[in-house]
């Protein structure tokens, strides 16, 4: 009974807190990178919370905003098998942190162990215990609430008659009163998990891709900003959200490529917008043939004074007559012949393109002029980023570069275009990247796109990786695009816009169905606008600009397409349509699409009814929203029919 | 192009390492709590590792065991998708710990992308590259073979013949030498994730559980260790691992209850061993009516002789009338009367036993007072510890203790006691638990069966829930086992025995079929060995002893039956029958067990031929180790009856 050995361990100076919290979710690699929400959402928190024994918990979700010394809190709610939830909302852009909050619920085991009590001697004793209770409730409490705390504690204690004394002790008012002022006995606090909360074009936002220099009405002729603004009306029309241009500056004049990616330019050959730097500037410049500094300033405005805002391409490489090549010599990697090290993927090179190397002894001022590039455009009204190809570059320079940006300018987004391996994909997500593109433009069959989409609506990732998905882009036009009519391109973009809250087209190309590849087996475009100035004839009466402006039109005006979560797909016995809805409360949308734009499909479709909030049962009415039509549905089996000739899919609000 | 911004973030010195590591597995809550391994067991581990761009990587496993202060380490392979896998064993018991480490191949990269080349300029300046990074493996080396590295970069910076240059860059002896010496650039290192490794019975043991003061052979006479001494080569031959006493300290003669747990005890009742305590001791103490502590040394020393061991019970409880509640009343809670609490769960009270409280002001000196039990029945030779309901005390005293314990006693192991919640029974899994009570108790039909031991076996808790399995205790008097036929003990001993690795009975009266239950209701036992002699007659024809001698054979000569993560069910198309299989390398056993006690039942199994490392097509032998019948089975769709006249199940081992 003695103490004869010295402890090993060395133990607290207080007990250490019983209680325990496990699993707190929603959270990102334990709280290593932060989950991920817009202005307005909430964030359903829930842990396993408890304590051994009979000893009863309490839990509460504390949470602060940017800014915020303070926590707010709110009481979690017991589910099953010791789980906890509660949820807050976020309602400012900026960095959040919330944590789980436990302790030993004295005062609620208390009372609900008195009323189980029969002994009489037993219960005066347990209201004398209850007495020391309430006594430690009234010290956390205001003068006239610690008055009646008081004169409870004081009745328990000095109550003779047993029914009285129950009466007393079981007292609702009181015990509402003095329970949360309870003294917080066995506290265990979890660590933060951080939250990013973006504005709202984080989630839900419709991009449409153009390159500026097409922009003239004239054939062969360079299209500037000035050209551009003439365009921002018909685009605003359309019902986009954000106008996203490739790089804008001076393009390389040193081994330029010509037109289909020629190693030789010819005269008039206007390059490359990714080949970055030429004498009259960098990263920092635009392009003469665009227009001024002032010139982009006032597309900016003009774009954003029609409920859009521009998209900035941010490609970290340079021509070889960037003006880095020869102010900063340190930035490059050079090779045993003192030439400076191009991009190569042996035996391919890209003599045009000389990457930063990011590991260079002078990285210090590197990314600092990186970091710069972000606040020179931010300065000019930019607050979106596209950056090309950030898999090639570093994942610490990015977690530092977003975290620096955000700090000062929370609704900055930025676009991940990285098309490349999921873990590399996932992992620039985690660090800070707004939206990612996805395998989307690959995925075709109705096994794929239910896998992936399912995927990204339902697994972990969901809470940091956003989803925008591309039909097509410059430098992808998929396989089943190629020589395909146009029938496939309204699938895809009915595809893209409904499954998807953010989605985006390469356009004019797009709505006009290009769809010859530079050779057989190439993704790349014939006569690509990376490499020469392309004229649209946007009037043709077959463009599917109605078709994506009436998508955009739905997609503004369904709540349930604004978000991705709550997808769920619906079997279908015809392997040819695809059936998934969207839901947010009361607004709720089942789209049908006909995968084959060749043949009408029909089937039965096995409708969720649990997933859209319906009973077995009653009769509900669909309205197709792109043809207008109405049906009333009984039950979950319905059937269905879709001819390509008349529309590629059923788009259905329920009413 | 320049910084005139101060940075916000501070950027560490060196450019921050670019290798990723994320997803390492094995591990529980993110390295929080060990993984357990048995001596002799491998550790795959399994992480994500990667890098941006075209950068490749190379991994390893770091590891190290108890004492040691060098890292061994072994090379991680690439298995698919940026995963990379190894294996590292562990030879002794105590506490070990294992890291990934991930780094940039360079010379790994150049090798390759060498090859890929065709430019003769280009190759000639890439082998200068090469000699580079070769001689920066040469500083790694030892003499011999770094002057072999150093020739190598010569003759790559200085053959100027092409096809010479590929045959001497490509040549695979050098780069196996340079490789592992090459320098270990953007060198990222996880976190340490700990391994708790025991030794081979915390994997594998069979517990016969018995009341040591029912072992007299004359019905009425109070047992002692010497009766039990006479009883151990019987046990043994039975085949089991371990014997398990409970409480055998001084019982409380304070409130002590009587037969059937009547609140009076009678003259001449002997009381619960778990209300330990009285005037002769407390929890250092013997039971004078067992005998002294020198013949329970004795015991200890005899029951090790048959290649068995004493697990002793753990109860931190105490009679009124413990030595503790006079010398230490600090350790109790008194209530408003002065009387110390006693357990009570209202409206029932206990009044026969005070908890500790663990909360005490003078919790310090508790908890060294418990821990010292522990140390004092470990230096009368015990090295197995069953705990009593520790689910009823704090986590964080279990968590310390069973560190205190096992740093200096590796070999210890403890058995939680705890039929609790889930969230509960994992967590002192978790905290230090060796092995685990199970649900098995309660666990009946072909689902429920399945369902629970494919969690066990495949599930998340597998790294650290080591489940016994047992049909009984002296608790627990399952509702199946009521008033049941032997049909239903043998039923419920092949089940324990073969689905857990460690599995346990509460004998004689398991063997002996002990159903009467106190009342209707209740799962305790009628004239409960808990609270009275019992006097068995263990010479009954129908015992069931030597189907548990049979079984634990069976166990010990099948290493497929020694660990539970093999486990696997095969379908059968009778819900009456149950199929499952274990596997070690060649070692493969498949049980089929008809959970009707009453009738035959027959059906067609579909066995998992790749569970089991069998061809399609092939033949294989089965022989039944209860009957002896052999059969030669094809396929996978194979007939089996069973007549629970004759054999409770089928379990073969296959040939």
């Amino acid at each position: 009974m003695s103490n004869p050995l010295a402890p090993h361990v060395a133990l607290p100076k207080g007990p250490p807190a019983p209680t325990i919290i496990e699993a707190v979710q929603p959270s990102v690699d334990g709280g290593r990178f932060p989950i991920k929400r817009a202005v307005g959402e909430g964030v359903g928190v829930t842990a396993s919370c408890f304590a051994h024994g009979h000893e009863r918990v309490a839990c509460a979700v504390r949470y602060r905003g940017p800014g915020d010394k303070a926590w707010r809190e709110v009481a979690m709610e017991a589910l099953t098998n010791d789980t906890w939830g509660a949820e807050f909302s976020v309602d400012r852009a900026g960095a959040w942190e919330f944590a789980v909050a436990c302790w030993i619920d004295h005062l609620g085991y208390w009372r609900d162990s008195f009323a189980r009590r029969t002994d009489p001697d037993d219960l005066r004793l347990a209201a004398r215990m209850g007495a020391d209770l309430v006594t430690r409730s009234a010290e956390g409490c205001g003068a006239a609430d610690c008055e009646k705390l008081e004169h409870w504690a004081r009745s328990l204690a000095e109550e003779g008659d047993v029914e009285r004394l129950r009466a007393i002790a079981l007292d609702a008012d009181l015990f509402a009163l003095a329970h949360p002022q309870a003294p917080r006995d066995g506290l265990t606090i979890s660590p933060a998990f951080p939250v990013t909360v973006d504005r709202e074009r984080a989630r839900f936002s419709a991009w449409y891709e153009l390159f500026p220099r097409s922009s003239s009405d004239q054939p062969g002729v360079h299209g500037t900003f000035a050209d551009l603004d003439e365009r921002l009306d018909e685009i605003a029309a359309m019902g986009f959200d954000v106008l996203y241009l490739p790089p804008i500056h001076p393009i390389g004049r040193e081994k330029r490529k010509g037109k289909n990616n020629a190693t030789v330019a010819l005269d008039g050959d206007v390059g490359s917008p990714w080949a970055i730097g030429a004498r009259e500037g960098g990263h920092f410049s635009i392009a003469p043939e665009l227009g001024t500094l002032a010139d982009f300033r006032h597309l900016v405005m003009a774009t954003r004074a029609r409920g859009m805002e521009i998209a900035m391409d941010i490609a970290f490489q340079c021509a070889p007559d960037h003006p880095w090549v020869a102010e900063h010599p340190e930035w490059f990697r050079t090779r045993p012949d003192a030439s400076i090290q191009y991009a190569e993927n042996p035996p391919k090179k890209y003599q045009d393109i000389y990457p930063l190397d990011f590991d260079t002894p002078a990285w210090q001022s590197l990314w600092h002029a990186l970091r710069d590039v972000f606040h020179f455009w931010i300065a000019q009204g930019v607050q979106l980023f596209r950056v090309d190809n950030p898999h090639t570059k570093p994942f610490p320079f990015w977690e530092w570069v977003i975290a620096e940006v955000k700090r000062d300018h929370p609704d900055v987004l930025f676009l991940a275009e990285a098309f490349t391996r999921p873990h590399v994909m996932h992992r620039l997500a985690k660090l800070g990247f707004t939206q990612s593109y996805t395998y989307f433009t690959w995925r075709g069959s109705k096994a794929e796109l239910t896998e992936y989409f399912t995927g990204l609506a339902q697994g972990e990732s969901r809470e940091y990786f956003r989803p925008n998905c591309w039909p097509n882009t410059p430098d992808i036009l998929p396989y089943h695009l190629q020589n395909a009519g146009l029938g496939m391109f309204r699938i895809r973009l009915v595809l893209a816009a409904t499954l998807a809250a953010s989605y985006g087209v390469y356009g004019p190309a797009f709505e006009l169905g290009e769809n010859r590849p530079r050779e057989p087996g190439s993704e790349e475009y014939l006569d690509s606008e990376k490499y020469q100035l392309r004229h649209w004839d946007r009037d043709r009466p077959d463009s599917l600009a109605p078709l994506m402006t009436r998508l955009n039109e739905l997609r503004r005006g369904h709540r349930a397409m604004q978000s991705n979560t709550s997808l769920v797909f619906h079997p279908v016995d015809n392997d040819a349509l695809l059936a998934y809805s969207k839901r947010d409360g009361d607004d709720r949308v089942l789209v049908v699409v006909n995968l084959d734009p060749q043949a009408v499909q029909a089937g039965f479709v096995n409708v969720d009814l649990e997933a859209l909030g319906l009973e077995p049962g009653t009769a509900y009415g669909v309205r197709d929203a792109l043809s207008g039509a109405t049906y009333t549905w009984h039950g979950s089996r319905n059937y269905l029919r879709l001819d390509p000739a008349h529309a590629p899919a059923h788009i259905f609000a329920l009413t």
